[in-house]
């Protein structure tokens, strides 16, 4: 069988793990080429014997026989390089979000419609064995219907302010993953948001017009609910916990831990603290995430995350955004209009 | 030491209860008189060697030397008997609500004031073990700056439409608890109040004018925030948990077991589900709180839970309601005003 | 109905706890006397309302229509006051161990089914309600035939030397009540004996002739196992832990603790050690242990634990001591012939 | 620098793990060539690009410029390549155990000495993180001296009867890998051991003359004690425990899950079993094991076990053999005269 040609636009945090796990655990897929402008990106082509090395994206989408474009670069160049990718007639798979702006996103996913190549967005948590598991649960009527659906998700830090300035805010930077995930564990269409935030963790993030802790209730079509609490900083490590209660039974994920051990002395019971942050955390995600989108492209079958999710997500967010400002219950109707 | 006399009004099942712990626990006092008009009280002021069985408040009041009051008859008797208690000048221990209409609340407040004597209100779930605990790290600074306060509260299953309709409504029926207890663990005023609700349960709940589920955001003065979620039925049982994330870490408090054995089989891992409801999971909490009731009696010290408690969990009850009703979020001052 | 009459020989530790739980809980008995020596045992009589206290165990028997003895005296007193108590008719419910001596148990027994009077020996931990559980789940064949058996049994803190000089030994005195559990948990008869000891807890133990530290495997006439670690220092507290393995199954029961909270911070998670000593782990079991004796001399039913299963507890012990001495697998008919 | 050139002789189960793990991890190597027989081998070798493959060891051994040699054929083949292999001046890693017979092993001890080459043993579980950081307490004082140690390790099933046969019995093949985790964890050497055996999986397991299920108690040189138990078969899967029970605290290493998901409903709360196989369990034991090995080989450092671990171990199986057939303790010293 033919290999499938991979090429890689970006080679920061995230460009890396998916050289690496696309390299590693994909025989039926080649990685052709990679874009990046940093003088280190060399040494990683040449670990992965990648055997073009690019600085601009169009002569990227030029490599021969190029099948796939993973787009990893930064957020203000993804609508930019999905629309030529999808012009060019490659595959996409792109890192959330798409664009901040929902006119852009919706320009993008119009030239990716019209195009016909595949899209999907990078929503790796869905991938993650936990909260796979749970949605597992949910489709398997184990929980019945879900009624209320709880979601942790607390960083370890705060990224640097010059990058929260740029973000999008929290929201769209880091909130944007779970409003995906309490559309994926529901599988139904968000109708409210309130929100109600706070800077408890560094002022500066409030000077730079952002927030840093946050309450999200999201009101789905039937009436059912999901809650959000979202902090910057969590000094006890990554806190990325799920729960869904439904009208036969409820079921948690926890966190990762590095070890399950427990220590009792004089002193107390202790044990470790959850995996440090998402590299660590959802590991196996990206691989699976992968699997599942090369597994979709080469079986023609749709998409496990496509371009609506991410517009949706970023319209939650905007409507997150809206009510925090207006200190008022916002409909996504008002955000999608 | 001449020993406390104590006199219970209401044996229903908290009454029964509060007749038991008094009993078997309390060396300095005595129960010298009961009133109910059921006719199997007549059996259990014997199983406890009650000298006196009253059906009337005010004969009960009339028992020579008496201290203490123990209020446990229907809410919509609490307002009338500890105004009357109070004009007698007996110390008061009244089950909550005091009453579900903020006017009547405040008015028993200042007879209580005038008269000088000390009222608790039944705020039980401040004394389990579990919560207390939680209690004792935050004020030992373990968790920091408390910036998010999760509540989950969720009972086996709803009480008879008949109740729920005289009940106030599921706020100031069922969340009341949750609320003193986001004011218990914080030590901080609530500001505002945004609640989502939903019929979920039962059709004849809405029918009823009431919601079964919900989901409350609450803002304390300092901008740190509380969530609570509700139902009124969860099938696997009564879900009792807590959380607080503060600055310095973060603190749970999980479900009581009946055991906590597990069993692995071809088929899977099991254990057990949480204790059944109030009566198991609160058991040493009702012993707890007389313990600190008489405690506080003797000594001359504060109330552990004191008229003004209760007041502002039915404030916040009443601006939980209208904030579902009005679809927005709606501050405490508009209700205290 | 005629309430039982119930007499407690001696008021220690264990006295106190079976007066306590005797008058708290069964309305349908009443404690009419008392004996012990100590001064501070008016006091103790007087806040129970026992009205007779004597200091001589004849004095106890000779009280007006006595139909239960409940013996807490010194273990060396227990086969003299069994044996007086069954002559004189009583029904008799003994701490154990009966005796050291096997012969002096067998004598005991002998008399007692002589007289016709029930016996029931304390082993209390039959009643805790984690292991129940676990026997129950043995019961149900939830985990098929039992093919091994772990308990975990360690306490927080030695007894003072001049209690294990005359202790009978680490097997008579704390490992009995694990030899005791194994034969309940499996139903099984116990066929050889091989235990390892050490003294690693304190060299004076060693000096008096005692181990403190061992691990004991027993050998069911089927050829299933069961094995035992103890030790008289677990720093951590009081480990009371148990395991059964079977062929359809295995299943855990953990320690208890004050309670489950976990805290989270910067230097790891955290939480509760166990409840610390046998009056707080075990407190349900003897109010439970009551119960059921109680209920099987009101019944006529069979003793939940006999005569039978004290000598047996005591033939493992001394098996286990001599397979330490000897440094070989001991059979316990080598005990009993 | 240079690339290490490695061999690997066998591509079972075992050797396809270290192949794929070299070749995905490890940079720093190139795996230069294969040995097996069988058919398949041809795409294995293919699939990672592996450009050798021979069908026989001295054909692998002539290798040009071959600098190591991992040994994964089966066990009646180790012997005679890692004499082979040393002779030929190659490091080596090789699959436990070197040889049933303990006078073979020493021979190739005395001849991997002689020629100067590392010889590391696979005793992977060393490399697992839970048993890796309950060590790394131990190492910091953090349970203080290990007093009791606590294996727990069954089989989801028991090998084919063909297998059992040649396999030198189950305290060989499977408990050897306990006895091994017993020295790691304590650092201790042992001095006696008692086993007792039986036969409660399948009968034709026993008519091997094997056994199926044992619980083994270790005496180490200063007294204190580890204790294994073992069975072919739990039916709920693969069961992996371990727990150090010293003067300073307590440590425990439970089993790994696929998720920690918990799932309550109306029949009760039910979640994962176990990880089912070492190939799952101890997934990361064999990357961290393949990086310290090639970490020690490139520092010219210790190997992280070394051949004399290999030789204990098999004397201590042998030691439980003879035991469990004899009935009695015996000491190491016996069997290492």
């Amino acid at each position: 069988m033919k290999k499938l040609k991979v090429a890689i636009a970006g080679l920061g945090r995230i460009g890396k793990i998916h050289l690496k796990n696309l390299c590693r655990n994909f025989p039926e897929l080649e990685v052709v080429a990679v874009m990046d402008v940093a003088a280190e990106s060399k040494n990683v082509a040449a670990e992965y014997n990648v055997p073009i090395l690019v600085s601009d994206f169009d002569d990227l989408l030029a490599v021969l026989d190029l099948d796939v474009v993973v787009i990893c670069s930064p957020t203000d160049t993804h609508a930019d390089y999905t629309i030529k990718a999808a012009k060019a007639g490659k595959d996409i798979f792109c890192e959330k979000p798409l664009d901040l702006s929902l006119d852009r996103v919706q320009e993008v996913l119009d030239v990716v419609k019209e195009s016909g190549v595949k899209l999907m967005l990078g929503f790796n948590r869905r991938f993650d064995p936990e909260f796979k598991k749970i949605r597992q649960l949910v489709l398997s009527d184990a929980i019945g219907d879900p009624q209320i659906i709880k979601i942790t998700s607390r960083d370890p830090g705060p990224p640097p302010v010059s990058y929260i300035k740029v973000s999008g805010g929290m929201f769209l930077d880091m909130t944007i993953h779970d409003f995906d995930m309490a559309r994926y564990i529901s599988g139904k269409m968000v109708k409210e948001v309130f929100a109600k935030g706070a800077v408890m963790v560094d002022p500066e993030i409030g000077n730079a017009g952002d927030i840093d802790t946050a309450i999200i209730t999201l009101t789905f079509d039937d009436g059912s609910m999901a809650v959000i609490d979202n902090c910057r900083k969590a000094v006890y490590g990554y806190d990325q916990r799920l729960e869904v209660f439904g009208n036969k039974g409820m079921a948690q994920a926890d966190n990762n831990f590095p070890t399950n051990h427990k220590l009792y002395t004089e002193s107390g019971m202790s044990g470790d603290l959850p995996l440090h942050f998402f590299l660590e955390r959802y590991d196996a995600s990206y691989v699976q995430e992968m699997k599942e989108f090369i597994d979709a492209l080469v079986s023609g079958s749709e998409m496990p995350v496509d371009g609506n999710d991410g517009l949706l997500s970023i319209a939650i967010g905007l409507a997150a955004k809206k009510s925090v400002v207006e200190g008022r219950l916002v409909k996504l109707d008002e955000i999608l209009a």
